[in-house]
């Protein structure tokens, strides 16, 4: 499949990097392609410069947000949560027409220090701000309430941990959910939550990730469901 | 232990009937005692009215929310989200001074449907809101993030799942952690997140908590951290 992966971050080139491996054919976009290769100093995170990863990822090419998104058939939304509706906007609508939009961007705001705010919560969410921006895109919500690397890798946390998923459009969160599939996620941890206003309550567990986070001191975990 | 139960609703009821069968001493605080017992008609969820209750419940008193806390060692805060300030400055701010206060109330607001908004989020917290009124309190979140049932019965819920506590006073919070344990919550499901910010994490998860019951269909659930 042509997937466009907006975002060179450590979400984006997780991702890249396994779909890459998965076989599929993957543009990563960005707002300024010779910037971005230029870039000789690591990423938020200790992440490396895009151009060391895309010498490890040959076949991984990088354009610009337009170029990626029109030529692919499904495009991941991995920029930062607080610049996801401009890098969509530059991606032009065009590009985003009737196409599958997995958001996993998560809005958060360090603007104010640790911990941060979500600069949208509670009464509206990204998701559906994306999907108010672009109504004929079909955007699905999953795989924001983990880090990357156990969106790639969920056995490598064990246990019956869950991803969520929700969209208005069922087609797209079928597409979604096959990509889950070959992520390594089971059908039994795929939980569909309904449209595309879950993301409200997805979107809004990030607070709770990062306090769990910091207590367990590792990003190695993951959200699970008990049920009678 | 003295224990008032604040709140006459499911949760209050539920707290202060499994506390009175383990033999704490427990007073159920509300604005207008008398006009709790004259209701006569069932309360949301079909909770029943207070006085079928209180029949059933002989050793537990009736006062108001001063009278309750006045003479409690531990008040528990079980009113609803939205009128838990005004409960608790009715209680008086002398008969709050130096006790702990467990706070797991959610300010669900149904003022625009179904599902609700919270009228406090993101860059605040009620518990938040009651430590700053009640700056002498020892205020402690926790068991806010499940059903009243799962509250004093976690082995109603099969597996590792978890309750979270936080607050800013040591001592409160293994008083707290105390309780917990005798309502049957094992050491290791009591994940202590830090200081009282980490209630903005813990309120912030019932939208999709909500949205899980939606699609369970059943409340007869826990929230569970799987760990690599």
């Amino acid at each position: 499949m042509k997937i466009a992966v907006l975002g060179t971050g450590m979400v984006g080139q997780t991702l890249a990097g396994r779909l890459d491996e998965l076989d599929h054919d993957v543009t990563v976009g960005t707002r300024d392609p010779e910037a971005t290769r230029a870039r000789a100093t690591p990423g938020e995170s200790g992440t490396p410069p895009f151009s060391v990863w895309q010498a490890e990822h040959p076949r991984v090419t990088l354009s610009t947000f337009a170029t990626a998104t029109e030529h692919a058939d499904l495009i991941i939304n991995a920029t930062a949560g607080v610049a996801s509706l401009g890098a969509l906007a530059a991606a032009g609508a065009e590009n985003l027409e009737g196409k599958v939009v997995l958001d996993l961007a998560n809005t958060l705001d360090f603007s104010h220090g640790f911990p941060p705010s979500l600069s949208v919560a509670n009464t509206d969410s990204l998701a559906e701000q994306i999907q108010r921006a672009h109504p004929t895109a079909k955007v699905v919500k999953s795989l924001n309430t983990m880090s990357c690397k156990v969106m790639v890798n969920p056995a490598g946390v064990p246990g019956d941990h869950l991803v969520f998923v929700c969209g208005d459009d069922t087609a797209a969160k079928v597409a979604v959910e096959g990509l889950l599939r070959q992520l390594g996620w089971a059908q039994g941890a795929i939980l569909d939550l309904g449209g595309l206003g879950a993301a409200r309550g997805t979107e809004m567990i990030l607070p709770l990730w990062l306090s769990v986070m910091q207590k367990l001191g590792t990003a190695d975990f993951n959200f699970a469901i008990a049920r009678a």
